[in-house]
Formats: C-alpha cells, sequence, structure tokens
C-alpha cells in the first residue's frame, strides 16, 4: 500500500477522463465518487474475479444501490447472448439512466460492460476497473467496446469512453502466469510501435517482468497507458494513427477466430501475430533477419508463442483476414513495421507476400 | 410524379442530414450518389415491403456492390436476436467499416438498421427510406435507432444519425388503413406538443387525411418532419427538451409490452396514451374537459383508439412504466400537457393521480 497512486489523464475534451494506476485502489471509495453521477451501480464482473474482488469494491460503494451481474469466464462467452444478460439485470433491478456500470475484471468483461453501457437505453455511464494486466495496458483504456461474432472478432460493438479507470496492480498478485505473458504482449506492442527506448528497457527488464518484481511491472503498466493514451487522443475514432494499435491484430483476430474464441488468449495470438509481421515487414525488405529476431526474442521471453497455432491452416488465416475491419472498398490494409519502433499501416503490398508470410510461419 | 420534390434539413453540425420529400424518390439514383461514401450497400427491408420497392431501389443503386437482408414484418422481431441476422449477412458477405446500410420499410426496419449501423465494426453509414406514414413523420428522423427487450422497448440502443432520408410520399398508396391511422397519431403529436395552428388544421383535414388526399399527406408530412428536425437540432441525445416528443409514449410503451410486441401497433399505442397524458394532465387541473375531448376527438377521427387495452390492468401498466428511459434516480418524469400546444415533461405529481387516472381509463 506504500507505493504512490499515480494519475494519467486521456485527454479527449468533454469526454476527458483519467487513468489511476497504484496498488490497493479498488477498496477507496474517493477514487469512485467523483465519477458516479446517480444512485445505482452495477458491476459487471466473472467467475473468476469475482470470488476475488466484488466484496472490496461493494464495500466501496456502500453508498450507491449496487447490482451485480456474474458472467462465465472466457473469450467464447463475448457474445450478444451473454450480453443480454446484463440488460436483463439491469431492467430487472430497475436501472435507470443516470445509472452506472462498472466493470471488475479483463478484458472481455470490460468490453462487454462497456458494450453494456453505450447501449442500455442508448447509452449510459461506466468505470473500468481492470484486473488483468492486458486490460490495464490496453483494453481498458480508450473506449472500444463490443463483442464477437462467429465470423469475426470485435465486429458488433460501439466507442464510449469510461469516466474512470482505476488499474489496481496488486490485482495482479493472483493473475496466472499464462495471463501475465498475454498482458506482457500488448506491452510490448507498444515499444515496436513507436517507442523504441521503451523497447529496449523491455529486453532490460522482461525476466523482472516475469518474475513481477512491482516497480518494474508498475512501471510497464505506466508508460504503456501513457502511450495509449497519446494514441487515443490523436484519433479517438480510429480515422488514422490509432490503426497503429492493432500491431499484430489483424493476425490474431484470425488466429482466435480459427481456433475458437477462448482456446489461445488474446495476447498470445498478439504475440504471434506480431512476429507475424515483423515476418512479412522483413519479406518487403523494410526490416532486417537481425530486427526479426530481437522482436522474436523479447516475445519469446515473455512467454509468448512466435508462430501460429498448426491446427488453423495458412489459408484459413487467409479468408479470415479477408473480412478484418482495417479492410477498406476491399483492400486489406495492415500494420507493419519498418523499424523497431516505427509501424505503419499500408496497404502498399503484393498479396503473394502476405501469403507466403502465412505459409512459411 | 407532378409535384415538387422538398428538402428540409436536420441541423446537427457536421452530422447534419437532409430530408427529401416527394413522390417517386425511390428509383431517382441521383438522390442516393452523395450520400454514399463505399461501393457496398446493404438494403435491409422486410418480407411485406421488399417484394413492393426492393427492385427499384436496387435498379437506383446498380452503380454498387448490393446485398440485402430480409426481416420478418412486424414489432415482435425487433429483438437482439434478429439484429444479428443482419451482421451475419454483412459478415457473410464481407462488408467492411465503409459500407453503407439501407433500411427500406417502417420504423421497425428503420430502428433495426440504424442499430446494425451504429454497431457494425463501431459503426458505418446508413440512409432511412421510410415507407410508412410513421417512419415518414417520425422514427426516421433524428437518430433514435435500438431494439426491445421483453422487459422494456426501445431499452437497447444507440444514437445513430442518417446521413440522409428519402421520403418518397408515393409509397404510402400502399399502405393498409391501420398503418396510415397508425402514423396520424405522431402527426397529432407535434400539434399537441408545440403546434397548436397545426392542431387546429389536423381537426379541418383529418377527413382528407384519411382519404389520403395527395396535397394534404404531402402537407402534414413536411410539417411534421420540421417541428421534428426543429426539437431534435436543439436537442440531439435528449437532454431536456428532445424529451417532449415522447407525449404519450410512456404509456405506448406500457401497452405495448403488456400486450406483447406487434399487438397493437405503435402508433395505435401512441393514441391512447397521448389521450391518457391528456386525461391525467386534467386531473391535475391543467387542461379543461373540453380541451380533453377536442383532444380525444381528433385522434378517434383519425381511427385510433382513445382507451388503453382492457387485456392488461392498471395495475401491470402502472409496473411497466416503472422502468421507463424517463426514470431519473428513482423519480418518473412524465410529458404532460398545460395546454393543446403546450407540452412540458414533468416529476411534479402526486403518484396517487398517475394511479388514478390508469384506473379510470
Amino acid at each position: 500500500m506504500a507505493s504512490a497512486m499515480r494519475k494519467l489523464t486521456v485527454e479527449l475534451g468533454a469526454r476527458a477522463y483519467p487513468i489511476f494506476i497504484g496498488t490497493g485502489l479498488i477498496g477507496n471509495p474517493a477514487l469512485y465518487g467523483p465519477y458516479i453521477r446517480g444512485r445505482q451501480v452495477m458491476i459487471v464482473t466473472n467467475e473468476t474475479v469475482g470470488p476475488l474482488y466484488l466484496e472490496r469494491v461493494e464495500a466501496a460503494l456502500s453508498d450507491y444501490r449496487i447490482g451485480r451481474v456474474v458472467l462465465p469466464d472466457g473469450e467464447q462467452y463475448k457474445t450478444l447472448a451473454v450480453l443480454d444478460q446484463i440488460f436483463t439485470a439491469l431492467l430487472e433491478q430497475r436501472f435507470d439512466r443516470r445509472c452506472t456500470l462498472l466493470a471488475l475484471g479483463g478484458g472481455v468483461v470490460g468490453d462487454m460492460a462497456g458494450f453494456a453501457a453505450a447501449s442500455y437505453q442508448r447509452g449510459v455511464d461506466f468505470i473500468q476497473v481492470p484486473t488483468t494486466l492486458l486490460a490495464q495496458v490496453d483494453s481498458s483504456v480508450g473506449g472500444k467496446t463490443g463483442v464477437n461474432h462467429p465470423l469475426g472478432k470485435n465486429m458488433i460493438g460501439a466507442f464510449h469512453q469510461p469516466r474512470c479507470v482505476i488499474a489496481d496492480t496488486a490485482t495482479l498478485d493472483t493473475l496466472p502466469d499464462r495471463e501475465l505473458s498475454a498482458g506482457l504482449a500488448e506491452v510490448i506492442k507498444y515499444g515496436l510501435i513507436n517507442d523504441p527506448v521503451f523497447f529496449a528497457w523491455l529486453e532490460q527488464n522482461m525476466a523482472a517482468l516475469k518474475a513481477r518484481d512491482t516497480s518494474a511491472l508498475a512501471y510497464a503498466i505506466e508508460r504503456s497507458c501513457s502511450d495509449k493514451a497519446a494514441a487515443v487522443a490523436a484519433d479517438e475514432r480510429e480515422a488514422g494513427q490509432r490503426a497503429l494499435l492493432n500491431l499484430g491484430h489483424t493476425f490474431a483476430h484470425a488466429i482466435e477466430t480459427g481456433m475458437g474464441y477462448g482456446t489461445w488468449l488474446h495476447g498470445e495470438a498478439v504475440g504471434a501475430g506480431m512476429c507475424m509481421a515483423a515476418a512479412m515487414s522483413a519479406r518487403l525488405g523494410w526490416l532486417s533477419d537481425a530486427q526479426v529476431k530481437r522482436t522474436e526474442a523479447l516475445i519469446a521471453a515473455a512467454g509468448l508463442p512466435v508462430r501460429p497455432p498448426r491446427e488453423v491452416s495458412a489459408q484459413r488465416l487467409l479468408e479470415l483476414i479477408a473480412v478484418d475491419k482495417k479492410v477498406m472498398d476491399g483492400r486489406l490494409r495492415l500494420v507493419l513495421l519498418q523499424d523497431i519502433g516505427q509501424a505503419i499501416v499500408s496497404a502498399n503490398f503484393d498479396p503473394n507476400t502476405l501469403k507466403q508470410t502465412l505459409h512459411a510461419a
């Protein structure tokens, strides 16, 4: 409890909001109060996280009328049908349009609670309380919400910014190693996109991060959130620059859809996906073999796969990539690398290069 | 085809858009072109409207790659599950985020296509081509989109403005009498809210409207759209003034949910709902008995019910009203009348007055 709380701001004008980072934050009533307008708070969590933290969050919100929805745990439950359970709970308990939804959990809980908040009565407030590394460094910041469709990941959703993000680093103590690694994929992503100094720091400190060194983790979370907040503030609805944050994600979504949601963790698929983006960039002559190796080495050191699963063929990946959200007027755009720390969005490649990359991966 | 086309604008800054009103518009390619950004257009219609007009709309859009989704007809199909059929069609046909959805039909088709457009890939364009009087004068204008939940009407949705509205008055030729009356409910609403001159005009011209007099209908549509466009421009997200447009709707939604969606038409429920709002206003001493009678007489002349259905008890209506979207911090607000042509939103009433009104209705 001794470490200082840090506060960052996502600069979005009327929709600006703070990100609080520190240990022991989820039990602090003073952090929630200024960001709740009405009297009703619906906590959305899952079967894994609820038993660990629900009681402390509810105690901090004892001034409010609290409801709760406990969802099943896993990407395979990020569906319209499970979303409907949140609406049913809100209506059964007569939550009105001044209510607040509070997402307590990882990326799946945050995406679903956020989309429910965007859609309930055409929009109510929500607060993100991320409890996984992936959610703390990536999915809880920036307002992307939504659910999956059997034919494509995150295809149904809304941009809906939270009122605040409360990232309690103490919740990472209970995080399984596999989930810690998954979160590190998004951390590495920020280095690769436009922060080469951070990338080098990660190479030096990956062992400490894997060992859950508190100060190393706190620094990585803060720097990641800071990088993400800047990208979101510059381009809230992903008309341009923000698309760089999707490095590795076109490949990753194809892996996740192809394997069936919930088989690979999202971060694992992003790890392999970033390696594929690097390999394709090398094929295009933009990246050296040494740079590809350096990228793969850091991703492997984080405990992540550097190749796609053998269960999904190159042909199947190609089909799934064709429905990606970054396709525009029939033309696929990919986030690729011109250097470590310099990503670009490009449609300027021979489709055969993509095909060769997938077959070689 | 001789009558002139009229153009109104909904003044919403960067989201401003035109409403075109006239006969024979749906077959005119020049009207669509400026409002379609990409190459893909998904037409969403229903089993009733599709056979009548789909061919002409598709001919006007022959420069584009066209897809179509034909939904079942009726309020009872305005659900998340049927919405998912639109997403499936979009994904199966690889529609990208530059695509446009085109709603061809009445209010249900417009609400669903609009919400699908708001949510597909977190937001794509859409165009409203309303083919019922109700959709032309009300639901196609203003950006309210959504679906129903078994526990409450329109509880899941988004504010998402169309790129343009094309109201072809010739499509009303095929409209059943019952649907014409349902549309007239929303027309009368504008008079009651803040346009007493229009209300008096409607008293003089109701017989002509019921007889489908072309120029009377065209005038009623244009004046209604103009009144609605002004209300929406002043308050896009219903923070205040726009709520007046819900006159009769809190009662109407309770009737529709209580009867089961699709039993009463929405406009029929609004007719009875406006009479209940008038009756309650009289109980509060705001409206004279003569004004209530005048209101009921016009609604009856439009061919609409002036009482709620006997199948739903006053007690059940009260329960359903308690989950209305206009409840705020547990307090019900209703749109009531201080005069014909002067509506207000008020929470300033004894709950017993509402109870008495429902029992007497």
